[in-house]
């Protein structure tokens, strides 16, 4: 039986950047070349394995570990886990790299005042505006200081 | 390319009655015939997706929720998933089962005398005794009520 080698590719980077937007493009064209590819979307799993998790560094480092999880299992069996999520920490995403046998790590570059003109859940307004709730995510976010492009 | 399907085989049953001792038996058979096998083990998947969570009900359910989600993305990306987890509640499991594409639950029928003789965890022992730290788990075994053999 055919054993294809499974990987993860972890797009990361801050919110608008396009994250889900080319994790959604790459998934069906990988699907399109035969691979099986199951999407770890951000909002997704913080339904499905994060609920009760902030936006807190233990808490998002928490976040990551499980995605990381996941998609270790998921690369294992021979597929491919295509992750899209903000994971703003180097060390939580250098953990995931360590944990999974072939990761690649795609930044997603864009210009904050891009990111924030599109602000597709509104968290740079909410930001601004001081929103309680959402505020630790929002307020966050404009402290990304990842790259490894 | 070929396109296995896969599927889950879910152990549930009482602490000690041998769920883990099968599933890695069947996982190792599985393996021989060519089939990409996962096994999530309650204990492992509680230090990996769900710590925090305690032995309530709702945390329980929450528990078997998110091992589900896991064992379906495995399923369809056409592996197995083996799932031993005590999962004493019907309702969870069929949750699980609604949402996995092919779903087999096995539960390891072992008489109490058996599993509380086994006691592999000292669960039982902690029950009698009443220790507090795992009181709540312990207790709640004693009252395992699920049979869908």
């Amino acid at each position: 039986m055919a054993s294809p080698r499974g990987f993860t590719v972890w797009f990361t980077g801050l919110p608008g950047a396009g994250k889900t937007t080319l994790a959604r493009l790459l998934a069906t064209e990988l699907g399109r070349r035969g691979l099986r590819v199951e999407t770890l979307d951000g909002d997704e799993v913080r339904q499905r394995l994060t609920r009760g998790l902030g936006f807190s560094r233990a808490d998002r480092d928490e976040n990551v570990r499980r995605i990381a999880y996941v998609a270790k299992l998921l690369s294992r069996v021979g597929a491919v886990a295509i992750v899209a999520a903000i994971s703003p920490y180097a060390a939580a995403r250098e953990a995931a790299r360590a944990e999974i046998e072939t990761f690649v790590e795609v930044f997603v570059r864009c210009p904050l005042t891009t990111c924030m003109s599109r602000d597709p859940k509104g968290l740079y307004a909410k930001a601004h505006c001081g929103t309680s709730s959402t505020n630790g995510r929002a307020l966050s976010v404009l402290s990304f200081s990842c790259c490894s492009a």
